[in-house]
């Protein structure tokens, strides 16, 4: 299996950096503005992307399996790319030097393939339109993200 | 072994992209300032990190192992941090839809640790540095490198 995994740190408490993962207003700030569904336990979330012109580019859905307040956050894709089902998405939060520290996975991919290593650069810029987002209010979500290639 | 990858698109030939990778002047512009050595075949470029305030934060040297003119580069970790010795830094060029399309990688690590969820997100940012150099003139090359944790 191969992992997607990423650290980043937050100038904010963890209580607003969980929100941020765990709401789907705070999502909507800075993964995808079409972000929809039920954010709890067991729930499911429906995360669209499309061109700045309205065209659709992606779906998928994420079915929420662990929520550990203000410590960690588990979601498997159900839907969605045929790479992306039964893949998780984990996200780890400490605090470590006035900062909250979040380790990011994508885990469990079945090979490295092209689409992983487009997947990991713009999993990196969505993290940094997370950090904007919880530490200045303002995110960069699709249709709005940093475009990193040819695929988006 | 671990693997990071990342994909970006440069909107650029494959010969300035290739420059910036294989010319002691080109990495200078966006992976560190302090850049110095021998870039071609066999030879061994050092790379020293340090804060803005001029405390050194890092040294690595690595030695180019495979250059193919506007196609691919491999160097491997000869000098550096522990986790770092050993692994190989490799760089494939392709165009695509007008773009020269970048697979990087850093390859066999010997297990994922927190270093490495911290080394995929601070390459992601330094391919955006060395974006910003070859589609403007400008990088962001440490020391002026965006910090992403309390690591750095």
């Amino acid at each position: 299996m191969v992992d997607i995994i990423h650290r980043i740190g937050i100038k904010s408490t963890a209580a607003q950096v969980y929100k941020a993962l765990t709401t789907i207003e705070g999502l909507a700030h800075w993964w995808t503005e079409e972000t929809s569904g039920d954010a709890k336990i067991g729930g499911k979330i429906e995360f669209i992307f499309r061109s700045t012109t309205g065209e659709l580019k992606g779906k998928m859905v994420m079915e929420v399996q662990d929520l550990n307040v203000e410590k960690n956050v588990r979601w498997r894709c159900v839907e969605g790319p045929n790479e992306w089902i039964g893949t998780d998405i984990t996200f780890q939060l400490s605090s470590q030097d006035g900062q909250t520290i979040l380790l990011f996975g994508h885990r469990n991919w079945r090979e490295a393939i092209e689409m992983t290593s487009h997947c990991s650069m713009k999993w990196a810029v969505f993290l940094l339109s997370l950090r904007e987002y919880v530490e200045t209010g303002k995110g960069k979500p699709s249709p709005h993200d940093l475009k990193i290639d040819n695929w988006n």
